[in-house]
């Protein structure tokens, strides 16, 4: 899908998004100097992984997501935290009580990066 | 300055940068695949501007922000919504009453872009 010409309201996207009941299934709500933004709603324990393509930001819009490193201590980021895991370092998201977050990839970055898997998706447009 | 390797939150940024009491002048808080991304208030008309080193997001945290553009009618933006001005595109972001705002440029992009002028900033960290 091309980019969209008008304005993109998360609140609107997550609502949506909250609609078809998905977790860990990003999708991809603008486009900007070759990255996509996403929106994506979590719950639980995803797969360690890395991204080769790129770096990865995550945004936390509602709730509290730990982001569990290899070689340090977690992070941990509430509504309106940031962190960017850098190309290729190995991580993964848990949020036991779920949260929803803004992403920003390299276009054709997939979830599972490296990894693979059964909980691996093309990030859509929403 | 390198990327914050720890969570980065944007209502403390946004506190940081409201103590400097300065308009129009983004302040860079995080970096993602060669992107810069910034925070900034604005209040009052800006300068009509284009970026050719590439895209550049708005997305509105508090506040109302208008973005002028030549060819087709204003693009009208509230809390949670957010707009991409295509890399060369001219526009003009106007906010009688002020507003807080995230940016997504290139590295190296100056606020004013191709216009100059007395308003032109460098992206300092904050």
């Amino acid at each position: 899908m091309a980019r969209p010409d008008t304005p993109v309201n998360l609140a609107e996207k997550l609502e949506k998004l909250e609609k078809l009941d998905a977790y860990w299934t990003p999708k991809t709500v603008m486009e900007v100097n070759g990255l996509e933004l996403k929106v994506s709603r979590f719950k639980g324990e995803f797969v360690w992984h890395s991204h080769a393509e790129g770096d990865e930001l995550f945004l936390v819009l509602r709730g509290t997501l730990t982001i569990e490193l290899r070689d340090r201590d977690a992070v941990r980021l509430g509504p309106g935290e940031m962190f960017v895991v850098p190309k290729g370092v190995e991580h993964r998201p848990v949020t036991p009580e779920g949260c929803d977050v803004v992403l920003l990839d390299p276009e054709g970055a997939l979830n599972t990066g490296d990894a693979g898997g059964a909980l691996t998706r093309d990030a859509e447009w929403l």
